[in-house]
């Protein structure tokens, strides 16, 4: 944990903040942080500072809040992203929440196995979880917004040229003829299919749609080495 | 599996296998493949191409193999990288097989923990099967190779200015000045440390070695999305 995030129901006056949770057992136990220590924090969707330990005990701990510095800049893509399997996602969620990605939809498409939908990996809870981690891993503070479309074709069709209007549209597809671009750098919309690809059918709806499929080369890569290895690519 | 990747030992005639292990499962019962299919194969550290299958039983797949096609290139990169949490080393071998590297040495650091050293993913056939499995997922038959120090000074000292020679010396650290390169291109040695980093005297060695710190940007990320980010954006 490079940055300790704090919740508004964390600040018990404008400046003070006291932890009872996971947060105060890993600030006891893995940094093994004493009173008059000084930690990297970070208000959620806020700004970014230190906390100095006023005082601590087994519950509880109670930090002195400076926050003077803006959190790093977001990353100016919309990722969608055809729903992952649970355990993936989970990884998924947290590479995407460290790289800088702040609009995240994850969609249907055919290939995505039914069950993955019930899945409680998809609760609020534990979505925002897992993009707290990686929150706190890459010091930051700004929390991305995960949308689920369990639809594909109206979210497609009816949602996504207002999202894409006036941006980069781009199909992550192995086959395809193009380059994917490098250093893009702007408003860009990244669509990514599940393991085995998007079928015919959806490639198509989505290149109606303003889509132009580009390939990274040759290699296929797992839907998880692949979604980072793009983000890394375009923003550089 | 987008390919089926071929032993020497499978070979019961010139152009001929017969599988009898896990990929024989895998043929069966997830690609559901007939005799009279054609399977994409690739024979080990040599080329690949297709199989038609000839005979299917419950124990055993016979296939027609054809290969005449080269594997993708191989990126020009020597990755040294802090041996990983046992768990993380898998899909970093998995990715880094995906992604085409193919000379990695694994290397102890104050920040490893001992353990790790001691871990069954370390043995030879548990290496061989993770990259086994990228290799099978990027369609590539060229094997990786996995080199095991542990002693980070003798290796710094005395191995990595010979394997380093007339070669960019980058080491991933995100706390630099400089900013890590992209679509390099060219023959890299590209260090990168565990989680948490090197210790100084440890970057000082490898800066004494010729290795330049190069950063990402502000956001810290873990070893398993740095290496992919990392290789992603050095080789376009």
């Amino acid at each position: 944990m490079n940055l300790i995030l704090l919740e508004d129901r964390d600040f018990i006056s404008p400046d003070r903040v006291r932890l009872q949770d996971d947060r105060c057992r890993h600030i006891i136990r893995v940094l093994r942080a004493k009173p008059g220590d000084t930690l990297v924090c970070g208000r959620k969707n806020a700004k970014m500072g230190t906390g100095l330990i006023v005082s601590i005990d087994r519950q509880s701990i109670e930090m002195q809040i400076r926050l003077d510095q803006d959190p790093p800049p977001p990353l100016p893509l919309t990722l969608v992203l055809a729903l992952p399997r649970p355990k993936m996602l989970k990884r998924i969620l947290q590479s995407l929440a460290s790289l800088g990605v702040k609009e995240i939809f994850l969609v249907n498409s055919r290939r995505v196995e039914k069950s993955f939908w019930d899945s409680g990996v998809l609760s609020e809870s534990n979505i925002q979880r897992h993009l707290d981690l990686g929150l706190c891993q890459a010091k930051d503070t700004l929390v991305p917004r995960v949308h689920l479309k369990r639809f594909f074709s109206p979210f497609v069709k009816e949602e996504l040229p207002e999202l894409s209007r006036n941006k980069k549209r781009i199909l992550a597809h192995p086959k395809a003829q193009s380059f994917c671009p490098v250093g893009l750098n702007s408003d860009t919309v990244l669509v990514i299919g599940p393991e085995g690809g998007f079928i015919d059918l959806e490639v198509q709806t989505l290149v109606d749609n303003g889509f132009e499929p580009m390939t990274m080369g040759a290699r296929i890569l797992r839907v998880e080495t692949a979604v980072t290895a793009l983000v890394s690519r375009l923003f550089t």
